[in-house]
């Protein structure tokens, strides 16, 4: 039975009858956020979503049954089996009001990163990429929390809007650090109120696009180091060392029949 | 005949009279959007723009005839011809209302890649590079299209101009992903309704501009391993595998005389 | 006594202490910006504060009668130094309206990179990048300089609010090369009257983008470069070196023998 | 006479000075143009710049009359004389409405470049990398011709201020490039009239940032290039060469004693 039920959840025909579902779902999800279309045929739209989860559910259930624990080894195997489970909180009813629920059905999309490889490849490579820029990512924060505490201290009552606590002036530094409208919206008022304060906006800036800068050269050198390391692994100056070899041993022959003579 | 036609045709100044036309033809729909000079000029530089249509098409006629089937085997040349057919789409008269229809003329200029060598290079890199970045691509939409379920779930009903429907949000979120006016178009208004949206913000934001990172890093990485590829197989190592090769004779020499003795 | 404290200063769990004591005194200072908290453990925190202070004093103290004049030899020793000595500027009292003064407690935190040994290398790493960029920001500085001269030397008059002196152009040029609402902002309103000054604005723009991209590529190579000298030294060729070293004693020993028959 | 002006212009505190007058000529500059100081110290400052030209036309014409026409064999030199040259424009009197005039002065300062050599090899490195991107420059420009007549076309009806004539839109499209404001300025509004424009602004954002990544691309490359390429002719690779010639003629030498015997 375990068998059977194996090579019918490998079988390629399922598992392409699987990704149409999710691509269903995800597609069908997207039609409900029409009020236009919803009207015609959101019933239906509904109820083949719900049998989409139920789909997901048995295809899960399956794999349970099949692969054991040796399941859950595979990080994706966690990761889609979260994806599975959180299609099923409640959303109707009592919870219609949490908002927050209903958002969750989105999630479900995700499911094509794992069912297509090239895609996990890529998701795994960026994965792989952020403990190179952890670090960097680390210092960054601090110097944003210093900025921080040091723009609350000083504009906070000028600017409650914008710099009234922590949490707000992190989020306007971020602004800043996009440097979405930094100079019309932030700092030109505050110039007239504190003329000095264009030292604390350039100095975040340059400060910030400095690190920003660093985090993507890491990136990029990480990447190209990566490819010199592969490189070097298959380099064919090993050939070199072939021919060294050889070369060595045509001079023992050498050797050994001077030594007979 | 064709011969005669051939030589014509490959003859380098028709090839820099057609040039010529092109750059005038181009020049010419530039001065057609100018109502003052239309009004002087405006019937002369029509009649001249529709002479230059009449020459592609003679030189695009001559090239089938002396190429025949040949002449679709090449992309470029494919690429010609729809661009010499479409100055054929009537704009005039009962068509006049297709705003569209005489757009078109302005691709015309587009010959001018397939003319300079030089620029055709360029595009064929750039197209080249396409499939590379494909998959990262569709890792961008599909998160890109998350987003979207999400923002129109939650915030359609407060703002039905910016996320009223999936096609607005996608639009809003592309915006946002180009850091055009975030904060104080999207983000600032919405916190005052749904404080805690700064979240949706943030993510789409650090994961859209992380994945486009890992876009760019992916074409520089595949333009520097190209290279570095190219660096190999010219690589003088061979010039020490050719000297290994010499000294692998004159041992075999020294063993000949060995043996000899 | 010296051998005893110097034991107990580099324990691994003293420096865990003092690693501690900083982050609480970041945090607290964060939490001192929100009114509502200060309200009711304000007192607590800026005690608490000052018992940091306190401690990182003795802990100065402490390094200081250990390590003597070698502590000054390292340059993190200095700015660590600094960074607690800042500490004891007032705040209170009399000189309660120098807002600056308050600002410099959030300095402390960079305390933090001085402790832990990744940020360092990362902060390291940043300020060695500099002198390689240095000449490359002169000479944007130089541009800027110029830009800024011919901008208040024309527009001063007519937009004395964005070019009124040296020191306001130099900020909008700044915010120009930001590309913050340049076009909205300052480009057309100035077109209007000086109908050429695009040409200032997309000189300007082209001129600081083309410089700033060279210091981006500079530090790219420049970090790339150092990988590849790394690379160099540990590269196995030398392998082939020690191998070619062997043949060539294997050839002396033939040599010999030759020579002894 | 010739050769005592060539060891005085040639002279290292002469260059010193030189260099100190282009610089205090700079500031000047920059001082003239606030008003408060002009009105205590214009009159000095005019007057010193006034000096300042006397020397550098001093300085030019010593250097004319020591190397003769082979001063005008090096660019940099041709630079310079261009530069001194511009300050003869009349800017007062009768010329004083003509404001370009004045600004020329700024340029002075560029004199700096000629004079600090690693500013000069930067400033070469730059211009040495442009014909490298020219021809994607091209590609970039035509892309622009084209969107440009397809938007002025289309929509200079409607909006005639950002798309009334072909430069008027070249204009709008560099700011659009640049993600100025592209949204709420120009995209929001005009998808209120024609709902479809949006596939213009992305279409043209993503073909001219696409082009635009390519001539980044192309930089970083071509400068790691060239690294690569100043390695390989330092590599030591030469080294086993040399280690080969000699394995070579100690086996020659082995040769030659077995054809003695």
């Amino acid at each position: 039975m375990r068998e059977k039920l194996k090579v019918f959840i490998e079988n390629k025909h399922v598992n392409n009858f699987i990704l149409a579902v999710i691509i269903y779902n995800a597609i069908a999800l997207g039609l409900l956020t029409y009020p236009s279309i919803c009207q015609y045929i959101g019933k239906f739209l509904h109820q083949t979503c719900f049998a989409c989860v139920i789909i997901f559910t048995i295809e899960m259930a399956i794999k349970l049954y099949v692969y054991g624990k040796n399941f859950f080894k595979d990080g994706w195997n966690n990761f889609d089996f979260i994806l599975v489970a959180i299609s099923w909180v409640p959303t109707g009813g009592a919870f219609s009001s949490f908002r927050a629920f209903r958002v969750l059905r989105a999630l479900r999309a995700l499911r094509l990163i794992v069912r297509l490889r090239r895609l996990r490849i890529i998701v795994q490579a960026i994965i792989e990429s952020i403990p190179n820029v952890a670090w960097a990512c680390l210092l960054l924060v601090l110097i944003y929390y210093i900025f921080a505490i040091m723009g609350t201290t000083m504009y906070a009552e000028s600017f409650p809007e914008y710099y009234g606590s922590i949490g707000k002036t992190m989020f306007t530094l971020f602004q800043i650090m996009t440097l979405d409208d930094w100079g019309s919206e932030f700092a030109r008022p505050m110039m007239e109120i504190y003329p000095s304060s264009w030292l604390f906006y350039l100095s975040f800036i340059l400060t910030s696009s400095f690190i920003v800068l660093n985090v993507i050269v890491g990136v990029i050198v990480n990447a190209i180091g990566e490819i010199s390391d592969r490189d070097k692994s298959e380099q064919h100056t090993s050939d070199i060392e072939i021919e060294l070899e050889k070369l060595k041993k045509q001079i023992a022959v050498v050797e050994n029949l001077l030594r007979k003579n």
